[in-house]
Formats: C-alpha cells, structure tokens, sequence
C-alpha cells in the first residue's frame, strides 16, 4: 500500500510548482507545431525535440523517433517495477485560422481571466493536447521530485500527426512493442462533463477524411460567353454536398448506416441520467435547433451516431468584388465519424460511390484520402478503471461519469489492435475550451487539477 | 464623298506603323489595371494617366476624370464637324488567378504564335478590353497622321470599372453631355462571328451580382464535439446553391422568368441560320453537354435567356491536409445574366427573398450588391449600321453577321437611358481569346484588321 503522505507530498509539491509547470507549458505552446500545414514541419520537430529534452531532465530514458511524417517522442522510466502504464498524447496542433479571430496571438501563450472569473491558457494547443498532456509530465516530475520516484513503471508516447490522422503512429507503437509488456493505456485528450466532474470515457467514434476536386471544363470561363452552357463545378459540388443530407438530417450514402449498432439499453440508461442540458449546449455557440437526425437526441448525435461534415469548400473567385468567371474546378474537404461497427474503408467507398454516381455528364472527380480511423468502446468494468474512478473522485469529491465523446482518437483503436490495450481516457479540457477554433484555452485549474488528478492515479494504480 | 486616297493612305499608315501601335498597346498592358482590388487602385489611375497622354499627344482634348471609384478618361477631337460619335472602351481588367495557370506573367505581354500558327498577343487584358480599344485609337492616329485628320467629330470614353459594374460611369457621362451633341456611340468590347467573318452585336444581356455569407454557430465549432447537432453553413450554402437550378436547367426563383421576352422570329430565324456549330463550341473548352435550360439551344442560352450561376464560393479549411472544423460561415458569390424586359432590382430582390426561405433554423444570411445593369437591345435597321456594315465587308471580304452576345456591357445601357444613344458594337475578339481566364490573348491579327475596320467605319460614317 502506498504510503499516504507520500501522495500527499507530491499533491504539495504539484500546488507549490504550478506556477513553473505553467511555464513549462508556455514554451511548448510556443512553438506553432500544426501538422497539417508542411511548412509547419520544422517546428513539429521542435516541439518533438523539446518534449524529448523535457523528459530526459526529468530522468526518462527519452529518444525522438522517426516516422513516415512527422516525428513522436517515446520515454520510458520502468524503476518502480510492477504495473506498467502507456501514457499517449500529441503535441501537434490545429491550424489557428481564422486569424483575425483571435483576441491574442494564437502561439503567444497568455493568461486571461474570463469574464465568469474562470482564469485560462490561451493559446493554440493550451487544451488540444499540450495543456493535457502536460498535466501527465508534471505529475510524474512532482512523484520523481517529492514521492521518491515514480510508483509504477510509465512509458510516455507523444505523436505530432494526432490532428492528421496519425498516419506514422504505427512504427512509434512498434518500439513501444519491445518494452517489457505494458498492463494500460491512459490517455488526456477528452473533457471533463462539467467544471466540477470528473469523466471518464469509454466510446470513441472513428474518423474519415475525403478531399475532392470536381472538374468541369479545360479552364476558367467567362459566365457571360459560357454561362448556363457550360457544366458550373461550383454549382454541382454544391449539388453533392447538399444530396448528402436528407431533410431529416440523416446521411443518404447508400449503406451508411448499415453496420451502426445501437447503444446497449444500459449505457443509453446511464445517459438519459446525465444532467446533459441540449439547448445549452447549443445556446453556449449561439445555436438554439438540433440539426442531425430529428428522432435522435443531442447526445446520440455526437456520441453514439455517425456524421458526415464538409469542413472546407472553396472554387471560383473569392477574393473583393465581382468576377465573372465559371471555374474549371471546385474543391471540398469532408469527414466522417464513425461508430461502431462501420469499417473506414467500407464508408470511404460508399462515399466515393456516391460521389461518382452524383456527377452529371462533363465532370471528372478526384479523391484525396487524408485520414482513417477505427470506432472504439473501451470495457468499463475493469480494476484499473475503479481504482481510477476512486482517485478521481478524491480530487474532485465527485464520482467521476462514465460517458462517450463525438471526438476521435486513432492510438486508441491502435493500441487495442496493435498491443491488445485497453485505454483509460481521462482528460481534464471543458466543452467552452474552443479547440480546432480561435481563442483555444485551457483553464488553469483543469491543468493544476489534472496534474493532481494523474498524480493520484498513478498512486492508486500502484496499488495492490 | 470621301476621296478614295484618302482612306487608302490611312489604312498603308496602319499597315506600315502597326509594329509601333503594337508597343503602344504593350506598355497599356504592362500596367495591372485590376478594377475589383483595391490594392491596384493606383494602377488603374495610372492606366488612366497614360491614356490620358496617349490621346493627348495624338491631338484629342483629353482628360482624366474622377468618379466615385476608378478615374475615367473623356477626350475629344471635335475639328470635323458634321457627325459626333462617342466611342467606348474601359482599360481596366479582370483579376489574373488563378496565376499558376498561366504560361507567361498576365502583366508582362508577349507575342505568342499559338499551335495553329496565328501570332497573338498573350497578357491579361489582351482581348478584355485594352487590345480592342487600342484598335480604335491607333486607327483615330492613322486618320490624322496620314488621312488629314478626324474624318468625324469623335469623343473617347474610357472607363476604369466595367469589370465591377460601372457604379462611376454616370459621371463620366455627364461630362459627354456637356459636349456638342453625339449622334452615335461606338464600342469595341465584342467578338468576331470567326475568324473570317465580321459581326455587330444587336442584343446584350444585363447583369447583377451579389455576395451572400451564412452564418450559423457564433464561432468555429470542432466536428467531433458539434458535427451533426450544429447546424453547418457549409451544407446550407451548398442546399442554397443546388436549390437555384431544377434538374431541367432552368433557374427556381420565383418570377425569375416572368418579364423574360421570346426573341422576335425575325431575330430567332437569322440565328437558326448561323453556321454555329455548338458541340464544337463546347469541345473547345472540353466539354460536350449544354449544362442549362433542356430545351433552348446552346445559342439561346448564351444570348436570349437569363443565368443563373454561382463564382465563387469558400468557408472552413482549405489549405493542405485536414482540419475537423465546422466553420461559423460560408460565403459565395452570384452573377446573373439578365435580358429584356427582366429588371435587376426585381431580380436581385426575388434571389434574396429566395435564400431569406432556404434558410434553416439557426442561420442568418448578410447579402452584399456587386453590380448591376440592364439588358439592352440595338436596333438593326439604321443608316449607321448599314455603312457600318459595308465598311466592315470591305474590309473582311464578308458580310458582318447581326448577332447577340451572351455579356454585358453597363455603358450601353446607359447611353441609351442617359443620352438617348444606340451603340454601334462591333470587335475583333475571338472565341478562344480566354478572356476573364488565364493566359488572355488577342490575335495580332484582330488588332491590326480591328484598327483598319474602324479606320473604314470612321470613313464610312463621314461620307453623306
């Protein structure tokens, strides 16, 4: 059994420390690490190169590791024996556009008081993942500085291509292989259900990404001399995308829904209980009416349904003024996620297909494969999870809920497949944190409580 | 009557100095008189400028006039007597994207002899509309170099926002209408029926344009935490867009057709008689079938009925890779063709009352008015034309068809509403000239031929 007052010391050591856990963060959020963009691709290697620095200090055997895209970071400290945890995360980014937006620099990290008190990080990537993963670093620091050293042996696995599809995580998780077995995953990349709650979720939804380019005419016509003759590609992109909703806001890709299993009767109980408030949530980004499938609840459409969204259209003139051009070509970019038990590669066909029987007569189509990710659900009647929920609810005098997230977490469903891992996703990021949107943020409290938070979890873990 | 000599020595000076007018016209292109940036505003005063002193160096009382947007120049050599025409032309033009498609710099003019072996000028606003104005002022200089003079009274007009809708042209107007009376306006702003065969258009379409932006979500929203339950404008621009054409190609607004006239059978049965061959006029720029209204031919589209088409759209992410976002708005842009009797401000009203009802819960749309102008039709029955027409047989050693025109010229409108003017409109572009695309040009030949057609309608028009 671990002695109590040495969590205690480590919870101390975490509250005297904040203020240079912070700084620490600061210089990571520093470094505008987005791994969508290529010109962006020295400074995910700084951010690599930094974190990998990082842990060493703190006594990890840590080594940058190459991978098909950008590089991750493995470190491992397997002192303590025993249990053996995998600690995932990502230091990539979004990109911060729209700029303007923004109310400070988006990698000028800053502390803002919000107007409910709330004090925040702001700064791309202060909750979408550094802020969360750095809750984990400096938890282990305060076990190494003020416990004694780590209880249980922890490897810690940081990937720059999260936000891409994590497309190189394979060969980070082939050298995680040749460890000595490891027992957990744990995972900081998910919210908390409210301020005061802890959460831990147990469903993720999986994820495709599709580019497109329609392509009407040989090049760039003057609507005066062509219009209504010539095939628009703007206009038929717009017809594809709107054929991709029916009325009802399902999805009308043939097949779609075939393989989606509905929620087992007792999880779907357990969220009816939730004190999930639908119109605030949508009030909180000035929304008021449900726009998916009319006969399925907010939750379930961010949960448990699958989804289909263009996140970029663009073609023609788009610059100040008038032009009166029909365009060769017009682009969108669309993804999808998925739940169990739809296969990507079975939905990105059915896609394609669509698209293809879509096209009017003049019109070619290009596809861009960018993203996949499986569904996962993560048992939630394990030891490890209890022990979890305990430790939580420690910190936070609350039990922690049992809940499912609209996001995607490719390691998950890798670990599961790759190292037979089940994960333990806890993370510490509130609804209103804006991530992939301007203004990101991440309370300050949910860092100084997530790191007590793992702290706690990781003693409790130690456990016998 | 004019002395035989008199044109010949007008058009042996055209011949002779047409390396000259060539160099002229290059050093007009070099200046990237883009009207709808306003960050070449300073260039299109300096096309102004240079205009300005062109005509002044070649004997006219010229001026540059100011507008509410872009200068204009009024320039007039009155020394004739007799006949007063007004011949229009605008020197600005459209902006070059997508730049990477062009072979040579837009703004750096080069003599391209193109695969069939004709010698063409190649830079953005070759053909639209630098090239075609040029003729006429260098055949004005070859009257008065070598034929003693104007042979008519004349007064240029140059504008510098036909491109944006000539919101400045009134003012430029009005400083005609302070000048002796005009008996004629003449412009050079269309094209030949071919190669070998002159045309005078009779029919020009009118125009609006309009820029619409959704709004749905008050910021930015991360597709894994909203997709499906927020509304996405990028699906309601889409649903919009593909709502505007019916599947039979006809626009859906209500009462978009009510005020379109059927052309005269007199009109209808010449235009049945043109050798228009309109799968090769698709084939030319790679497509096959005619994409609006299923039962009109290719040439009523393009001439007789209105369009409806869309120029532009963008919202989310459209750089590389992917990015999960589901935008705050979306936007696009609208042109429409508009023929006699349709009214812009009725049809831009029933577009907006039109997407004000396709608006779905949650959405605000902010509309902004880009251009406007009337459709027009020159009657074909005057002396005017007819001399106009037998200069032009002269010339090209055939008849000049009467045809119609799928574009829109603001100016001829006007001077019909504000002068009570007909406009005599003929040009020397051709087909393929890629005017408002990449890689713009204008046949030498049209620009030598063009200035001595003008040289012979000039003659022409001054003879009793």
């Amino acid at each position: 059994m671990m002695p109590k007052d040495r969590l205690e010391r480590v919870l101390d050591a975490l509250d005297h420390d904040l203020e240079a856990g912070r700084e620490r963060l600061f210089e990571l959020l520093r470094i505008p690490s987005i791994s969508t963009d290529p010109s962006h691709a020295s400074d995910c290697r700084a951010a690599a190169d930094w974190l990998a620095a990082e842990l060493a200090g703190d006594g990890f055997a840590a080594e940058v590791h190459e991978t098909s895209g950008h590089p991750g970071v493995v470190a491992s400290d397997l002192a303590a024996g025993g249990l053996h945890v995998l600690f995932y995360g990502h230091y990539d980014v979004q990109p911060p556009d729209p700029l303007d937006n923004w109310r400070t620099p988006p990698f000028e990290p800053s502390l803002v008081t919000d107007p409910a008190g709330n004090r925040t990080i702001v700064a791309r990537g202060a909750s979408d993942d550094k802020g969360q993963l750095m809750t984990f670093l400096i938890a282990c620091r305060a076990w190494r500085e003020a416990g004694g050293g780590l209880p249980v042996g922890v490897t810690i696995l940081l990937e720059g291509e999260e936000e891409t599809g994590s497309l190189g995580l394979g060969s980070l998780i082939d050298a995680v292989a040749d460890l000595p077995r490891v027992d957990l995953a744990l995972a900081c990349d998910t919210e908390m259900w409210d301020r005061q709650t802890p959460a831990i979720v147990a469903m993720l939804r999986g994820l495709i990404a599709e580019e497109i380019e329609i392509t009407a005419a040989a090049r760039d016509l003057h609507s005066g001399v062509y219009g209504s003759a010539a095939r628009n590609p703007l206009q038929v992109i717009a017809e594809i995308i709107a054929g991709l909703r029916a009325p009802d806001g399902s999805v009308t890709i043939d097949g779609f829904y075939d393989d989606v299993r509905e929620v087992p009767e007792d999880v779907a109980a357990s969220w009816r209980g939730l004190d999930f408030d639908q119109e605030a949530f949508l009030a909180e980004v000035g929304l008021k009416v449900p726009a998916g499938e009319r006969d399925r609840s907010v939750l379930e459409q961010t949960w448990s349904r699958p989804t289909c969204e263009v996140n970029g259209v663009w073609g023609g003139y788009t610059g100040e003024g008038t032009k009166t051009v029909i365009p060769a070509t017009a682009s969108a970019k669309f993804s999808f996620r998925l739940v169990a038990d739809q296969r990507p590669d079975k939905i990105r066909e059915a896609f394609r297909s669509h698209v293809r029987a879509a096209l009017p007569a003049d019109c070619s189509v290009r596809f861009t494969d960018q993203a996949s990710a499986l569904p996962v659900a993560v048992p939630t009647d394990g030891a490890h999870l209890s022990k979890a929920r305990q430790a939580l609810a420690a910190e936070w005098g609350r039990e922690a809920l049992v809940i499912g997230t609209g996001g995607t977490l490719p390691a998950v469903a890798e670990f599961k497949q790759r190292l037979g891992l089940d994960t333990l996703l806890v993370g510490f990021a509130q609804r209103d944190d804006n991530i992939h949107a301007p203004n990101e943020k991440y309370d300050l409290a949910s860092f100084h409580r997530g790191a007590r938070s793992w702290a706690r979890i990781l003693g409790a873990l130690a456990a016998q």
